[in-house]
This record gives C-alpha cells, structure tokens and sequence, in this order.
C-alpha cells in the first residue's frame, strides 16, 4: 500500500469526528499492524472497491462508541443496541467516503457498513495485505483506523 | 432486499465446494437473520458496490474451516493459522464472485476478503437491510452464508 495513501484517511477521520462529533481527534500512532486483534470492542467495517480493493476498520472501545452515537443521536446512549451500531457503521462510511473523495484516481466505491462486536474478535487482512494501523487520542479515549488496500490485477500498483 | 438475488449467491456456495473442494454443500435452512451473531467462530467478510451495496458472510466452524483448508492447501492444517484464514478469505471471495458473475445488471465488484475471528463475534447490519442467512449441510459439518444486499441512490431498488 502506497504511503501517500493513507493521509486521506487520517484527514477523513479528523474532519469527521470534528464536524459531526465536535471532538478533535488527535493522531498518536501510525504501525503496520503486527496481527489480527481488533484494539477495541467495536469496530466499523467498510470494504472499498475500484482500481484497488480494501478495507477501513475503525475500532472504537464501548466507551467511545457510546459516546460518539449519543452525539450523532442527540441523546445519552449508555448501552450498546441497535441504533449505537448503527451510529457506528455511519462514522466509519463518513471516514471512508471522505477519503475516496480525495482519492479520484482510485475510482473507489464503498460497500455497506457492518459492525463487528464481541470483546476478542479479532479482523484478519490477506496475508500478503500489510493494513496500517493509525491511532488517535479523543476526549473520550483512543481509538484507531486501519487500512489495507491491494491492487486489483488490471490496475496500477497501489 | 430482492429475492431472486439470493439464489445467485446459493449457487455460487455450492458450486465453490463442489468445484474447490470436492464436497457438496446441501441447503438445509434460509432465514431472515434475527441477530447479529455469527452463527459458527470463522467468518470469511467480503463487500460489495455497485449498482447496490452489500456484504457477504461465510461462516464456518472451526472444523469446516479446517477441513476446507486442508483440501484446498494439499496439507493437514490442525490449527487456525494464517494459511487457514487465507484460505477462509479466499474461499468467500469465491462464492461472492460467482455470485456477481450472475448478477451483471448490478455490476458489482467485490472489496477484500477480509476474516474475522473469536468465538463471540457477531457481525451487525445496518438495521435497515435485512440479510438472508443460508444454512448448509456438508460432510465437516455446518456452515451458513449471509447476504446482506441495499439499493444505491442513484440506481434502481435491489
């Protein structure tokens, strides 16, 4: 996965979380993700395809989920149900669909938003796709954004 | 979600296994999905986009994943490691690419296969798109495909 790549998704995830969240996401780390572990218990799943193929994963802990969805949804969520999923899988197509938009020359399109629960899930890339692990610090807590993106054969490297 | 779409995706499971893996797959059970939990511990998770958007899941047990791994490895593996969750992943790929060969009016692409394990997983829909989950019966055991599929905007309703 090309460098120059991953910023729009990082640009993604602080515009989003500003604009829909009023809550400045602050990067704190960037690694290539040494194995499948989710960091946290909520992750937001969004498959893009086009002239490359991948994934964005934003993995949030219970306490910044609720927190965010109850921004989104204008009341206090203190529990994980529907609507905080929902809420969830929405944020993480508001991150990827505002870095397909700075990356034109990739054509991407978004697949629908899942959300993946369950304490030690664990969400596994291709073996020969390094995804790249970004995390950031809120004033709710941490969270992270991982992406791994592959060329598809009759396209340019990615 | 439109009926005549799932059959597609069926055919494609059963044809995958036949073909992939000399094992047939016989339907047993089709039902809308009451919950977000994965019905077995493996599952491959592979998106779709085009004219819809949708998510496939396959998920298998532990032993089915094994067993599916083994055959399509030409090797005993004994224990879920990278190879078995590649192979999960591109098991999946499989059954969601024959199924898009036979919806050409959707011209859907398919994202990267990506495989989420731990034994509590659930995997969550938004919660206007209801997925079909498909059972099947094999000689390793069980097995379920879920499809979850939703219109685009700018095109016809799926």
């Amino acid at each position: 996965m090309r460098a120059e790549y991953i910023n729009p998704f990082i640009a993604s995830l602080k515009n989003t979380f500003r604009t829909m969240l009023g809550c400045e996401a602050r990067r704190s780390d960037i690694s290539l993700k040494p194995d499948g572990r989710a960091t946290y218990s909520v992750s937001g799943v969004v498959g893009l395809s086009g002239k490359a193929v991948g994934t964005v994963v934003l993995s949030l802990s219970e306490q910044v989920a609720l927190k965010a969805a109850s921004t989104m949804l204008l009341t206090e969520a203190t529990r994980i149900n529907d609507d905080v999923l929902d809420a969830v899988g929405e944020l993480t197509n508001m991150v990827a669909g505002g870095a397909k938009a700075q990356l034109e020359d990739l054509d991407l399109m978004a697949s629908l938003p899942n959300v993946i629960t369950g304490l030690n899930h664990e969400i596994h890339f291709p073996s020969n796709v390094t995804p790249i692990c970004i995390s950031f610090d809120t004033k709710w807590g941490k969270l992270t954004l991982e992406v791994g993106m592959a060329p598809v054969p009759q396209h340019a490297a990615v």
